[in-house]
């Protein structure tokens, strides 16, 4: 029995397993926000985008959020490059600060990489970081891996999808995409290119999520020209303002197209607009007809209805030019009655009160405000994603790009596309992915954490400093200042009270001698038992003194109390 | 010629003016919010509503804001009483509040008292403020005015409009409002009623503004109760989680109905709501058939198929029920992989993100998230008010309850259904609008700001407060703590310096040992000048330390010197 259930085992040919292939994301899988996903394979690694995310409402001072790259740095002598599929913040924003630790060559088209350089000129990194510019249709070798770069449509000029050639199978990774059969700029995105591909056969797919509740198909950006056109015909006697995405250089010829029509200088303003804009000029990805362009100065020296100046703060971003216009802060702009105000935009969530307030400034000011119509979306809707599908039938699919919510729905998309249950992977963030032609297993998991960029700091602002900024923004702190003498342990100077954010002071001086009383209770209690240890003393003056102000006032402020001994 | 000029004065006929009636908002006009509005004639003021705000997200650790009563409590002998619209804590939140202050009785329909009452109970004010139960049709008499409560539609049970006899003319006051022609529970708004104010002549319509951007007509509450009988039906196998507005009394009966119909028990679960539900099943607005509701506590009895939980948290609001659910730390409900959870809401602007977090954690349990088709809102679209117009030709229109861009276009539908632009009023908080069927004017300003609650504290937190923690939760703060000699005017003891909320200090003692000695320097450069004056010193501190500070790490954090002597 023994001999032949070895015999049995013995005679299993020892299959060769199917290469696998490693996927990684570092910070984009869990919310919109940061993109960044590694591609391993034996010694090679591969980055695709390197985004940052704005801070949550909880990360109270943090000005945004970069990827840990620290499984990168671990294995630096892997990293062959990073591969960047458009020019969004959310997947170049962090490259400066990531550049500064793993130093990576840079792949990507032409628009793209002069926003990047716009970065890395601002943070003087254009010496050190190798650049490579890539066309549409161009394949690059890196390690172990080829990856072509594929025609897109996006909200930005000059996107790209990829196919990543590994020894594992071919990955498709759409980054964020639309189809576009009328584009502004460029061509429709290379959908015979994704036939191809699906034909040869695609391991996986890894595909947009962003609009994957939205049923349908998204309008092409050409449809809002005609509107453009219309709102133009219909404005011809107000001066118009209209905000959109700095990024959004497509929409921005298009008003630059009505206006030259209706025969309307442009003034562009707000920094990131300009930036933006400038580079896509310089790189021919606008056309701007010769003395349509005017500087905001020159502004004055025409009629209103000779101008359109478009502005960045379609979402109500506090300093943003449009923000400053309404709140009459701006120096070269204000509202006058009769003006009409186009959001070319809709509110990303979470920006709805802000957009409100400034259209409510707008409009107390004369302004007419005009927020429908005026914009499209850069991310597939369903039948878009389905079309994806059904040209690369992907054996596996690893939707991207999205909340939980939107990666579910994508799950059900792609297994109503064929994919089959067990072969559609939602995955966190650090959760390392093995894939082969086999199967799909979970390999481990590396750190993957936000850092928290406030001011000049990368990191220095943690969970305990947050919880403090929290707690002194609902309730602000009363400090106590206790001098006592040296051994003697009896009071020297104090205590003193010093508050901030907590009441409004002359009118409760009450209320802070009571606490002065409070608090030398506290003390001589302490000091009348011997108790010498200020560490005790502290804790005592905090329970007492936030007793007393939860019963008095329902609140509880941040204590420090603050001993010196002379 | 002289002669012949004061012969023509004297000559005109010196006309009697029309009696002119007062309309001041105190508190609601502006944004959605606290709705309290003032109606003057001679010795005779009638307030209606009295409601509460949620703070904005610049109003830091605020829990509240009640309207200022000043202008009421200078005129208390005119105040004849307080006429109540309807329950929604807009209208009736600050009530407590203000009762403690004027005293004014209180007039309404059953279920609005019943939810006022609530509020006095809390506050021990039940024997100290007359109250009346008024039935619609009911005519009440207040000094100079007639008071008719008209029968209306809205998201809550009971809620009226007014008809105020003035001796200018008839008010009409539409109160929230929609038009319901199939409401759940009573019958349809009285339109005849507003036909017959409209055939007498009205003097002015005040009406809810809210959904005034929206065209066509808001759908009946009852097609809400057809789609959960489709939701019941095709989640069978699941149990049943719907979150909704704690006092929408008609929605709740609904999801009582059908599960009533699919053979479910009903669990109501959060506190509002909990208490809403009972004051409407005590007063007869809600029908619960026997045996339907069980206690949370009895949940774990009943098969997952054989329950529906009803619950508060559909705006994603920290504390309610179902964000502790979908957080994991409520005591009695966890969330089950196939459980549906329903969002039978839409969102209130500003709580996008919230709500969105709320569905990913449900999701990521397991759950099954339905956000779409289960809610009506309860304000009227273009084509109700244009109805409401019709039947009531009002000479002036006031649009109240909205925005200002609300109130904006709600002006321009005014002048469409034929009320001259010249008679259209948008009013600022605190405007005193006097109005005859001669002429409206402007008559003056009151005091009308909100006052800010937190905790136990009414108005002693105010814009000093809300800078300081703004500043403190954006940068935190640094504490410097000095002790001096005594005349001398040397340093006994310190700098020290205490942060909290700016920096990880153990991971940046460097840069408080550079604080540290900037302080010293700061100091001895004053002590050294012989400058000995605490505020010069204190600035002198403040500003090198500030500098230092902003050029190391871009960030600006409250800077508090303190000052010891012994």
């Amino acid at each position: 029995m023994k001999m032949n259930i070895k015999r049995g085992e013995s005679n299993k040919k020892k299959k060769e397993a199917a290469p696998s292939v490693k996927i990684i994301p570092l910070g984009g899988l869990e919310q919109i926000g940061m993109n960044i996903t590694a591609i391993e394979y034996e010694d090679t690694i591969v980055v695709i985008d390197c985004g940052l995310a704005f801070p949550e409402e909880d990360m109270l001072g943090i000005d945004l959020v970069i990827p840990d790259v620290s499984y990168l740095k671990d294995n630096i002598e892997k990293v062959k490059g990073l591969v960047v599929t458009h020019g969004h913040e959310d997947h170049i924003g962090a490259i400066p600060y990531v550049e500064k630790e793993l130093n990576m060559p840079i792949y990507t088209t032409k628009l793209t990489m002069g926003l990047i350089e716009n970065k890395l000129r601002e943070h003087n990194l254009m010496n050190n970081v190798k650049r490579k510019v890539v066309k549409h249709g161009q394949t690059i070798n890196l390690g172990a891996f080829r990856i072509e770069f594929i025609r897109s449509n996006h909200s930005i000029a000059d996107s790209s999808g990829l196919a990543i050639y590994t020894p594992a199978g071919i990955l498709v990774h759409t980054g964020d995409f639309k189809v576009d059969f009328t584009p502004v700029f460029g061509e429709t995105i290379d959908l015979q290119r994704y036939a191809e591909l699906g034909k040869k056969g695609v391991l996986a797919l890894m595909a947009d999520s962003t609009n994957v509740e939205r049923p349908g198909f998204t309008p092409s950006e050409k449809t809002v020209g005609r509107t453009f056109d219309t709102l133009f015909a219909e404005h011809k006697k107000n001066r118009l303002i209209i905000a959109t995405f700095a990024s959004n250089v497509d929409r921005v010829q298009q008003i630059i197209n009505s206006a030259d029509k209706y025969g309307r200088k442009v003034v562009i303003e707000g920094r990131s607009m300009v930036n933006v804009i400038s580079t896509a000029s310089e790189l021919g990805f606008i056309q701007i007809p010769d003395n349509t362009l005017i500087d905001i100065a020159q502004m004055k020296s025409y009629p209103d209805e000779q101008i359109v100046l478009i502005t960045t703060g379609s979402q109500g971003e506090n300093m943003a030019a449009l923000s400053r216009i309404a709140a009459n802060i701006h120096s070269k702009v204000s509202i006058k009655p009769g003006d009409t105000v186009i959001f070319s935009s809709s509110p990303i969530p979470g920006n709805e009160k802000a957009i409100n307030k400034v259209i409510n400034e707008l409009e107390m000011k004369g302004a007419n405000v005009i927020f429908q119509d005026t914009h499209v979306s850069g991310h597939a809707c369903q039948e878009e994603l389905k079309l994806i599908y059904a040209l690369t039938k992907p054996q596996y699919a690893i939707p991207v790009h999205g909340e939980f919510r939107h990666l579910k729905r994508h799950s059900e998309l792609a297994m109503e596309m064929g994919v089959a249950k067990e072969n559609v992977q939602i995955l966190n963030n650090g959760t390392v992915l093995e894939l082969s032609t086999e199967r799909a297993r979970i390999a481990g998991r590396v750190t993957s954490q936000g850092i928290l960029v406030d001011g000049l700091g990368v990191g220095d602002v943690g969970n305990i400093v947050l919880r403090d900024r929290q707690h002194l923004s609902q309730n602000g702190l009363i400090i106590v200042v206790v001098t006592l003498q040296k051994d003697g342990n009896y009071l020297v100077a104090g205590p003193d009270i010093v508050s901030r954010g907590f009441v409004y002071v002359r009118e409760s001086e009450n209320l802070m001698d009571e606490c002065r009383d409070v608090v030398e209770d506290a003390l001589y209690k302490c000091l009348n038992n011997n108790i010498t240890d200020w560490g005790k003393i502290k804790t005592s003056i905090k329970d007492d003194l936030g007793d007393f102000l939860w019963k008095r006032t329902k609140r509880n402020p941040m204590i420090l109390p603050i001993i010196t001994e002379v």
